[in-house]
């Protein structure tokens, strides 16, 4: 069936969640990198364990949530202007260098973004990346109060879109939700950021990982959850022609 | 209102997760410590997932997904026989060494498990700890089809034990699962297994850290979930003192 809608996450797919380490080094120097992956990983299980335990918060909380357990478990302090200044950082990532071009050769489709990220997250996400003239809808979470990847939160691309599941295709890079995507049914492409050698030579001398290393283990590899995407791609620059030949 | 039962959650509360470590490094020397953290990460993680997603799978198949992700992740390969050698270790954790006592002390109240654990993994672990006479009840949350922090999941205790949430104190080490209990409405003690001031020792030099250290800066400090637990325990020998006074 044609793909109608081309869907992309935010998240770690078209916005790099790794540009707040120039704020956490500049604020805490030598913590930048482990304050990062901690703050993401925090943010992520917050989001799960919330909707799990049926107790929704919108996204903007759940980020400051997890920056405040961070910098304590790191037995840090920061003041609220500067825990603040942290915090906004999240509103202005920057887009993958593949992004803009790749949107570009899909314009002939409908766009859109369906995210964790609470609306005004979101709003100011693209508005900073100029890309708000390319997208049909920016798609928030917050209108079904439950987080990615129950069902209820991809049922709201046909929702909100009026296009079916057969003819999405769903992009992400955060292997859970390329799963959670398929097991709902859309199309999914999920972009492979980190090549299955280059981590397993990142985690050779194992006694002693980066931070960085330790959350790419945990979050970029494709997950066991008995789900596969449809397509494996490694960059955005592949979609284009996968869209023509569906 | 008195606590007529004790609820314990079972893994890395009265049984040692890190057991383990002596047979991932035995097997694949080196990566045993790293094997061992993202293993527990992603069993966790795949729990919250598949509830998340509707797609429950026991526990015990979510521990084999989630050490075949690891072993793939970290460029390994283990063949069937070893992984099952591997996997079985599940089901011989060791005991922390306060349970036994503290358990004594505690028999003239309904002593039960409520773990994410399968039927067969939390018979095979009570008994290995010959345990098994014990606890009035072993509860899985198989019964549920769903896994903690889901409010069914605790549900389970009352469905199983005959004994209304005000009269129960639930103990886990775990924060995310007191928290959920929490918000179920059980009485909560929460093991702190890592100080504050030890977790934030280990993280001051930061740029490199042991897979360990990572593991506990997710996993061990309390949680910024919206509720706290009625008491911070530092070992099990604290529970005979807080029951009588309950």
């Amino acid at each position: 069936m044609p793909i109608q809608a081309v869907v992309f996450d935010a998240y770690g797919t078209l916005y790099d969640t790794q540009s707040v380490a120039a704020i956490t080094e500049e604020v805490f120097p030598g913590h930048g990198d482990l304050i990062t992956q901690v703050w993401r990983i925090k943010q992520l299980e917050y989001s799960w364990l919330r909707s799990l335990m049926g107790r929704y918060e919108d996204f903007a909380q759940l980020t400051r949530d997890a920056l405040a357990y961070t910098i304590r478990t790191l037995g840090l302090s920061a003041d609220p202007a500067t825990f603040d200044r942290i915090v906004r950082r999240y509103d202005q990532l920057g887009l993958y260098s593949d992004v803009r071009p790749s949107l570009h050769k899909l314009r002939d489709r409908k766009l859109a973004i369906l995210s964790n990220g609470s609306p005004a997250m979101l709003n100011a996400l693209v508005k900073h990346s100029t890309l708000t003239d390319v997208f049909a809808a920016t798609i928030s979470v917050d209108a079904a109060k439950v987080f990615k990847p129950h069902p209820e939160a991809y049922r709201l691309i046909e929702t909100m879109l009026g296009v079916a599941p057969p003819e999405v295709l769903f992009v992400s890079s955060n292997p859970w939700d390329a799963c959670g995507a398929k097991a709902f049914g859309l199309n999914v492409a999920w972009i492979e950021r980190v090549s299955p050698q280059a981590m397993a030579e990142a985690c050779a001398r194992s006694d002693l990982v980066s931070p960085l290393t330790m959350f790419k283990a945990i979050r970029t590899q494709m997950d066991e959850l008995g789900f596969a995407p449809d397509y494996r791609i490694g960059a955005l620059s592949e979609l284009p022609g996968i869209v023509s030949r569906a």
